[in-house]
């Protein structure tokens, strides 16, 4: 059918299950053909086709309300509410939001990015619902990996505890970016199987046929056994246990399945779990097939092959540079161990984790487990590296503050898709993490101009002993710098001047050095003498070299690609007032204070003036007597 | 015997069961007469004299690493190594710490406060040991409510899958502050009952024993199904389907059991969860028969009758009057929702949850969760206050960015126990939320200055439709300033002048209103004229008012109780770069960057120059001129 005349869910509900298979493969189609071209999550979105559309038949959203954990596989629901028409635009600047986005549709009725919030919204949900004495059902999808992050747990908890009406779908591929770990996996691989449990109840039955009549006594028993039994044999106890109904396992690309499934679960009381098996990339061969997880969310790709395009680059990308570092660092040291919550792909730490699986702990969605479960290797005299993104990191805060700062242990936390990542959005952007490190104390906070100083920088961290110590890096891909051979160390808290001048100055880091460098080259050709440094150190900062310039009176202009309030740029100011700097000429360039939503990194960093024109033109404000110079 | 002469545990080799019962009752009387002085968390450490001793006698700590969870309840351990002549200064400033301290001891391994953290902790020390090929038992020590954090359910899913060798001690006292909540503890409930599972079992066995013998297949069935279903039915199968193998219920106060217990769980090959049952204040009645976890840490008390002894004070406790503030609201206002993660005794909502039990939710230890079922009742269109101390508020960072500031969704959140707390010490000082809030997009923050403010505040909270809004008020009493009647609103970004002055201004909130004014007073004296303005919103700020001192070129001192770095007074600086006002004299005073340790906040702010002389020095630097005319 043609999906773009789709307007709301309406229409599924005079479909036939042969017509809903027609759909889905439409849908699939139509999934592989705008994806090869924008790029997005199509593992996910292609195992949740028949999901998807069986919950939009059976229900009515949004009064129904369907709740996408993560959010990321919201593809088919966006189609079937409407959306079909902006799939060209996907994660593009002003484009459709590649996660559920209110401001899109009525049916989007909870927002993520961010994995486990399904179930703690949906009770929220489910308590509103209750108190205003409405009717309505509350389903949250969440993947099996997404279950094993601890609030999806507590949630759990208290979902079981309050038995508030609900219907949990879990999602269950197998794996959630990467293949799954943790015990509650193997929990659901034994419900997956089907065997053990069903197998015992099959036998206790036909155990308890044999036993002979003996009259009221042991037929009470009998029935109180299989009371008792009931409830530890069937399938799924353990959420049993957490106090839900358990159904399933359900095909979930069987649309009479599921059906009957929903019919089931809508008659019973209290919070259900149905356990939905599918399978991600499900249809299209390459994505159905991958075990790595690369299907998981990917850029252009052809159709026919499954090739990836390649973008262009020149230099390694930066998760390989660092995790590859490490592991050469790890060929000398023993006390290196690298732990990642549920990103081996994201974080290319497979070379490390097949060169020291004994060093290796990938330890599923579960960012605070993963930063104090760093902090207790720490006080054994390891040296733990935890590869954790910056958005995600913020799921650690009081774990890094709590556990590995207030204990000053010496863990090294590599702070990847720090700044603006792009097409994933006000969920991924990693623009926080040095308003919410700076201020904890004991902590180094550094990020690399180049990939080259970034392998020095891996091994500073590495050698550093006294206390925590995090670098932040990019998405992406290096510039394609010269690597030296040797492994060198950077003195803690030293910048280093780029380019000399002595008009104004800018401090800056990391991404944004080639914009100030842009700048600096712009203003000379004005008659501005401009010195960039590269303030590599967040904190401890340079204080000699800060001194000096404050002392020489020379505007400063700060940027960084981080929110403004609290960041770089204000370090600067403190200092300088600390220091009775008063008057001192500072200007800052960073984030505003807003979300920035999804689009190419240099369409934002347009939107929110961190270019080199905007650097151009303060720099002229702070320093008026040269205008006329020039 | 003489408390005071134990240098380490050694000496309780060889000491025979009925020597530790008397051990027992003289460490009692010791922990009952020292805090009944110095106050302190009596309770949890009367529950597990026992518990302490046996490990102590039976481990080797601290080659063998025994981690206390939360570590409130470590006295007995901090007795048994050494630390019994320190008790006269529990929680005093330079004196004892009431949680464990490296520095205090190479016995405290792990350094704690928050909930939550022991698992992964123990996960780091099982995973160094391994690396290394040492040998040691690694005995986490955590409770029944700390279970239920997020941390320590991602931890048991780690454990479980790597099975590493461990001893889990589960302290199960049916409470962590207040009495338990959560599916979780219905599970233990079924354990500690030891019925159900346990006389299935029985069942089953005499069962199979009427079973007539009627050859091999049956007898082979019986056997398979008798090993799949001992899976099933033993006691802990929600442990043991997590991959540990579940010993117990074991009475924690009988050495024998606690004996047996450890021995058989030494033998056992990976993670081992030995339920241990403990009576929360045993041995002390007054605590031993408290129901509502007021004897969960006390100030000082008369042993005789277990009566608190009063502190003078003259208002009523900030978290009372927050609290009862909610619930008069809530009798007009059917949206409100009160949320606390497991903290109704501290957080005073007694009455509201006695008033508004369907509004009421106490989601256990779980802070994360809390903050995201808040957002969803507010995409509902409901009004949750969720109650959460300040330092708790850190665990659910990610979960207020993400869900509550990226949805601008309409939460109340009172953050209690907001600036220094005193004898709790570094782990609950509430320092870091201006910092960690201030740079999140849409989130109003404000700070009363004083209890009749704070009413008209959390009137204006609800009243409040924009988005996400946080009011902080400290720990404590407010002053017994008279109380409107009406409940107003406070304009949003609007500060109040309480003093007028020409020569500075004082900007600050909260706490530090009385020291500024203490300030400004001693400085007319000397003839200077200080402004003190009542900074009572901090994000937004009153950036009319603002603009306007800025403008006067008046010298601006800043002064909260909050860390420095990325605070209020940084927002001011930052303001007034942002407006180009260059040459702006501008100082600060707040909370300098390291982790303030435990003693009286009076003491404390002593220490940081948190003082009314500190503000007169600064304020005679910043006006020089006024000098001489004074």
């Amino acid at each position: 059918m043609d999906l773009l005349s789709i307007k709301d869910p309406s229409f599924l509900k005079s479909l036939s299950n042969e017509e809903l298979v027609e759909l889905s493969a439409d849908i699939r189609r139509f999934l592989v053909e705008k994806t090869s071209v924008t790029g997005g999550h199509i593992g996910p979105n292609l195992g949740v086709v028949e999901l998807t559309i069986a919950l939009h038949k059976e229900f009515d959203s949004p009064k129904d309300k369907i709740i996408w954990d993560v959010g990321h596989q919201s593809y088919v629901h966006k189609i079937l509410t409407g959306r079909a028409k902006d799939f060209d635009t996907l994660k593009k600047y002003k484009g459709l939001c590649g996660f559920p986005k209110m401001v899109e549709s009525e049916h989007d009725v909870w927002e993520t990015g961010h994995s486990s919030t399904s179930l703690s919204a949906a009770m929220g949900m489910a308590a509103a619902r209750d108190i205003k004495q409405e009717q309505s059902y509350i389903l949250p999808v969440i993947g099996d990996g997404a279950l094993t992050g601890g609030m999806a747990l507590e949630a759990l908890n208290h979902i079981g505890d309050e038995k508030k009406d609900m219907i949990v779908i879990l999602n269950d591929n197998e794996m959630s970016i990467a293949p799954n770990v943790g015990a509650l996996h193997s929990v659901l691989g034994r419900l997956r199987t089907d065997g053990k449990y069903n197998r015992a109840k099959d036998e206790l039955e036909w155990l308890l046929k044999k036993i002979p009549a003996v009259g009221g006594k042991l037929a009470a028993t009998a029935e109180r056994l299989k009371d008792s039994l009931k409830y530890a044999l069937v399938s799924g106890m353990f959420f049993e246990e957490l106090g839900f109904t358990y159904l399933g396992p359900v095909d979930g690309h069987n649309y009479e399945d599921l059906f009957e499934n929903f019919r089931y679960a809508k008659k019973i009381k209290g919070p259900v779990l149905l356990h939905v098996i599918t399978k991600k990339g499900k249809g299209y061969t390459p994505a159905e097939t991958d075990t790595t997880g690369n299907w998981h969310g990917t850029g252009p790709y052809k159709i026919e092959t499954g090739d990836f395009v390649k973008s262009h680059s020149n230099g390694p990308a930066w998760s390989s540079l660092v995790s590859e570092t490490v592991r050469r660092l790890a060929r000398q040291d023993e006390r290196i161990v690298a732990i990642t919550p549920a990103m081996p792909v994201g974080s290319k730490l497979e070379g490390f984790a097949s060169e020291f699986p004994e060093r290796f702990y990938d330890v599923g969605i579960a960012e605070q487990h993963a930063a104090t479960f760093a902090a207790g290797l720490a006080t054994q005299k390891m040296k733990p590296f935890l590869a954790i993104y910056s958005t995600f990191l913020q799921r650690a805060y009081d774990q890094v503050v709590h556990d590995i700062c207030r204990q000053n242990l010496n863990v090294f936390i590599g702070i990847d898709r720090a700044g603006l990542v792009g097409s994933d959005g006000e969920t991924h952007q990693g623009v926080f993490d040095i308003a919410f490190l700076r201020h904890v104390p004991n902590i180094v906070l550094m990020m690399p101009k180049d990939e080259n100083e970034g392998q020095h920088m891996v091994n500073t961290a590495i050698q550093y002993d006294d206390g925590p110590i995090a670098m932040r890096f990019p998405r992406g891909n290096g510039s394609g710098v010269p690597m030296d051979k040797e492994l060198k160390q950077i003195p803690i808290g030293s910048w280093e001047v780029l380019k000399e001048g002595s008009d104004a100055v800018i401090l800056t880091f990391g991404t944004t050095i080639p914009l100030a460098m842009k700048a600096a080259t712009q203003l000379e050709k004005e008659g501005y003498s401009v010195k960039v440094v590269n303030a590599r150190f967040i904190k401890p900062m340079d204080e000699n070299m800060l001194n000096a310039l404050l002392g020489s009176k020379v505007p400063i202009l700060t940027i960084e690609e981080a929110v403004l309030q609290g960041g770089f740029g204000s370090a600067v100011m403190e200092h300088a007032q600390e220091q009775g700097f008063y008057g001192a000429i500072i200007d800052r360039m960073g984030i505003p204070d807003y979300f920035i939503e999804h689009g190419s990194v240099d369409e934002l960093l347009e939107e929110i003036h961190l270019t080199a024109e905007a650097a151009v033109k303060k720099i002229k404000r702070m320093t008026p007597k040269k205008q006329k110079r020039a």
